[in-house]
């Protein structure tokens, strides 16, 4: 029986894999990936038989439980297995579930974490998770919950008096509904908030707004998944130039801070 | 003028750190670094000076101010410095307030973010921040605020509603004021709750218990910092033997996970 190890890639740019994921990577037998995996990093893999199970656009995605019997079968007969996931596979990855798949079924785990986009996403583009004085806490959350209501896993009208930064993950069907609910329960329409599409890959866009207007940006620029929805004052903290299609960018007083992408 | 980079080192397993991390420590000229910082990961910077501005123990611990002035200075006279701080830069690290110093300088700045140890150092344990129908959302905080109560910063009593999972930093000297707020909030004594110390690091412990239970544990356990508070039902999906002296570890029902750690 082989180990399948858990791997977080990270929020999309190659240069934030951790060398620990690199390693497994490189002498992997089988990459079981999703979709949004960078080329490069898949390219680490060199001896090992890559399984797409993210398919996007073509091809139905697969099942959790497929994926799950997929890595079981896949744990007898190789050495190394990697489950490859974006970001961190314990955050909005259902990384747990697949553990715990695997444990029962008798198969060894081991997890290498990732940096989850929610915050690797947001410091990338030169946006602080917190920041004394204005922001003491953050909360990640999806905007794509489990059941009917998309927004029932969470009690948004405690979200808003926490007092620190939001940001949402999944959040471009629902942008207009979390803003509505937000405001309802008291937040400030003058909020800065922000949409990060695409964050930390070439095609980045980041739309800066308010509460009040954010969910009118983000449907007239026509943001599209992936895409990160965060609401604080932290988004004021923001120095870089945003490189945004139609939108006026909007440059903080303090100064410069370069966030252009580098060499892996 | 020099550039400064302002990276994160994530939770401590120099394993963790990242790729671009890696390759910028290796070209630095100047690494100003925190202290908890591997000994492995500023090995790497091996033509640069190391300045540690984060002494524990024996020796203040410079100012922030201090720090700022520190880098403007080191910028002007080398080409690459690199800021090497614990974590992700901008989750309770300050990272906000040097960019900000930086650019006010008119120093260029690039930030490479790091896997925070509220999210990495849970993974690493086996313990998840979110699950599909367990925890649709995870809030980091700080145990340690700005004010003169250090549990001023966040409405407890609205964190406690949200229905996440709640992670604190820093939270060795207030465990038994958050668990207190937590209950008088309306959290049930039997939520599931963990305290982690040294996430990720060859000497880490976690401890589980309730939220009931948890601050008289810690006491109990003398656990020092760093160290983590985790509260919410995930702690319930851990799934890896607790290796703590004394305590009795659980192992939940879901099978063995193995988190030891492994060669950088």
């Amino acid at each position: 029986m082989g180990v399948v190890y858990l791997i977080g890639a990270g929020p999309g740019d190659p240069g934030l894999l951790t060398r620990r994921a690199a390693r497994v990577l490189r002498r992997a037998d089988v990459v079981v990936h999703d979709a949004l995996i960078d080329r490069r990093v898949l390219k680490l893999a060199r001896s090992a038989r890559l399984i797409d199970v993210g398919k996007r656009g073509f091809g139905r995605r697969t099942e959790q439980e497929e994926i799950n019997a997929l890595l079981i079968e896949q744990a007898a007969q190789a050495s190394t297995v990697v489950r490859l996931k974006g970001g961190d596979p314990f955050v909005f990855g259902r990384g747990a579930e697949e553990a715990r798949a695997l444990t029962a079924a008798g198969v060894r785990v081991r997890i290498v974490p990732g940096i989850t986009s929610g915050l690797g996403g947001l410091a990338a583009a030169g946006i602080p998770a917190t920041t004394r004085g204005v922001s003491g806490a953050v909360t990640l959350v999806t905007g794509h919950g489990t059941g009917c209501d998309p927004l029932a896993d969470v009690d948004w009208q405690a979200l808003a008096r926490v007092g620190g930064t939001i940001v949402i993950y999944m959040a471009v069907r629902t942008i207009d509904q979390i803003a509505e609910r937000l405001l309802a329960a008291g937040l400030p329409r003058g909020t800065p908030a922000a949409v990060l599409e695409n964050a930390t890959w070439p095609d980045e866009r980041v739309l800066e707004g308010t509460l009040g207007n954010i969910a009118e940006l983000a449907q007239r620029e026509e943001v599209a998944a992936p895409a990160l929805f965060v609401i604080g004052g932290v988004v004021s903290w923001r120095t870089a130039p945003a490189p945004v299609r139609g939108a006026r960018p909007r440059i903080s007083s303090l100064g410069r801070l370069e966030v252009q992408p580098e060499p892996m």
